[in-house]
């Protein structure tokens, strides 16, 4: 069994890093705090004897050696970066879940016969630079590396930049290196392992999502002198759509969800009827068709409201990930795992985007998901037990150990 | 008469100082662009010959000598400062017109009894440090000088802080300058005088305006893993208000407007449901009665949706200005003006808010307008013509006179 104590304590030493006053944390991809998380995490992966690649995205790959050098690496691991206002588990947790799983190894002396290997996968929330996701997808031939490296933070600082930046700009070219198996561990991020009461989750697939960004080009005038009749008021068309995307979600219910998370309102001024608004709407389904039929009802509340509105606009999908099932080898290793070691566990598809998604186009790979109080996620009060972070690495050392071994 | 190609060069050259790509101006309430008006404005001022005064709120009052130094000074004036994506004639205008009567009085070695004056009063629209009409506020006694001095804008700098930064806080006492008549001459900022195809507008009064910031309390939360029932949406709540606020209005149609015009959405990220939304509510209406069943119909929207979204909320009334009706004398010389030189007018009320609003209740007061391309203010694209411009100037000049001379 994994080290539990070890495992919360270099969770929460990470945690200092970016720590915010309400208790979450904020090391947002390719920031000081995101280079001293990587630094920090590299110290304890060196002291435990491990090796270390970085790719030109400033991928980590953390390898403990196998004694067949022919084999390639069973891997795992997650993301070190987080949202702004962020919590301290949701992607570290994977990434030290997989460094606790070769401290034991080495604690006992076990030898595997192929490589192990933790990732640690640039920006994936995709809070500073969107797509989320990004370096996985580049890993996967999901984006060109071009195209990542020209991505642009709300300063106009490309990742290229803040990557050189922060040194972890590699040498490895991206997608070259080649696992055998890939396993991600996570906080569920959602509320259905607490609610019946259940340690383990074992994800089967991940629910599809798009995002789209909306400008809305109306008017600016005057508050006071500006009859009400003619106001070309973009944050009133804006705010008809904000509803219009709930009610979407609600007439995709039960499984449906959709949002607008990001806003700019300009010119924001207390007297200044609003001239310009974007934003962006991020819509997910299991089902393919649900997000056919979600866009579709999307595209048709924009063009009727912003007609209504007498508003221009703009609309673009910025990201399409498609729902994706996980493989079945890998699947069942987890399910055996906590089977093996007695964890209350279901099969869930994960409502949040991971970059094992992407992963799994190149290489065998599943999910694990432990609880987290109320369900609650990217959010600073983001919180959960010791133990059930220690049954999951537990059961990553189960899985791993066996689709390492045979 | 006075020099319309003087005037409309004036206000040509003051609108390069903080010009925008889209041709409007950036001349924001203290900033080094505002001091560069006011530097570039009492340049001139002392090329005409006349005296400066400044108060410590960094009111300027610029003065032609009268005949009799007995007698209380007739004002006009307005302000320099303008909206971030303002245009070039709001408030500039009233003062450079002025300016032009001076000028012109100059020119033809008109001396007047009693000493003419243009004021320019510091931070009017209110874009950096609310409320709007600050410094005109404090000069009639509405708020204490130290309010004022304590203002702060978003970056958390007060208004004390920028004055002095800027080097116009001056010696003489708020309020002590005391003023025989207050003239404003401004752009309407609204369509009446183009609809009726008339040059002058007699301003008989102001409708009255109360704005409110609220801020709305929900839960942080992760867009895709977070089913749709139990979210705690913030920008959901503030979409609905921001629609129960334009409901509001109409419901007190004509004469009501109401508008949402600032709005900051936190934490601001795309897969993040959002937690926090402050914003700000502007109302109007002629009448008393109509401001109070506005805020009636506000308050109980904001508890209802804030029940039925889950969210708490903090609301409070951040300005409250009373429906003004100006002096009879001041509005009889301003129509006496138009009608003596033959330009159509109409007497009306304005929208807007006014520093003329506040001196209303230290001075007898009364404005003049002139129309707007499209009524539209409070944007990079307010225009208006070097003709109407001029009548107004002539049209001031005939009631200053007027006001000065008896
Ligand atoms: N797991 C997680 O927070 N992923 C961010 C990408 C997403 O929005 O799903
Ligand atoms: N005239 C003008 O733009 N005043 C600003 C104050 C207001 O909002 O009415």
């Amino acid at each position: 069994c994994t080290n539990a104590r070890r495992l919360w304590q270099r969770i929460m030493t990470m945690a200092e890093i970016g720590e915010t006053p309400a208790g979450g944390c904020c090391r947002v991809a390719l920031t000081d705090e995101d280079r001293q998380g990587r630094d920090l995490f590299l110290e304890w992966c060196r002291e435990a004897g491990c090796e270390v690649r970085i790719d030109r995205l400033g991928n980590l790959f953390v390898r403990r050696p196998g004694t067949d050098p022919q084999r390639l690496p069973v891997a795992c691991g997650s993301h070190l970066d987080t949202q702004p206002r962020g919590g301290r588990f949701d992607g570290v947790y994977g990434v030290l879940a997989g460094l606790e799983v070769i401290e034991t190894l080495n604690d006992n002396g076990i030898r595997t016969r192929s490589p192990l290997e933790v990732c640690v996968w640039t920006n994936e929330e995709g809070a500073r630079f969107t797509p989320p996701m990004l370096a996985s997808g580049v890993h996967a031939g999901v984006y060109p590396l071009e195209y990542a490296l020209a991505r642009q933070d709300e300063a106009g600082i490309t990742l290229g930049e803040a990557l050189e930046e922060i040194g972890y700009a590699g040498e490895q070219a991206c997608g070259s290196h080649r696992l055998g198996a890939f396993l991600e561990a996570h906080i569920e991020q959602g509320p259905i392992l607490e609610r019946h009461r259940q340690t383990i989750g074992v994800v089967t697939g991940v629910q599809g999502s798009r995002w789209y960004r909306l400008t809305l080009l109306g008017q600016d005038a005057h508050t006071g002198s500006t009859p009400m009749p003619g106001r070309r008021d973009a944050l009133v068309a804006a705010a008809r759509l904000i509803l219009a995307v709930r009610g979407i979600a609600e007439e995709h219910a039960p499984e449906a969800v959709a949002t607008v998370g990001h806003l700019e309102n300009t010119p924001n001024s207390h007297n200044t009827i609003p001239g310009r608004v974007t934003l962006t709407i991020d819509m997910r389904h299991p089902r393919a068709e649900g997000l056919e039929t979600m866009e579709a009802a999307l595209r048709q509340a924009v063009e009727r409201t912003s007609a209504e509105e007498a508003i221009d606009y703009e609309f673009s999908r910025i990201m399409d990930t498609a729902p994706v099932g996980f493989d079945d080898g890998c699947v069942e290793a987890i399910e055996e795992g906590a089977r093996a070691l007695g964890h209350a566990h279901r099969r869930m598809v994960s409502g949040a985007g991971h970059d094992a998604c992407h992963i799994a186009r190149v290489a065998p790979t599943a999910m694990l998901f432990v609880p987290c109080a109320g369900g609650l996620s990217h959010n600073e009060a983001e919180s959960a037990e010791p133990e059930d972070l220690a049954a999951g690495a537990d059961v990553l050392l189960h899985a791993l150990l066996r689709l390492a071994e045979p």
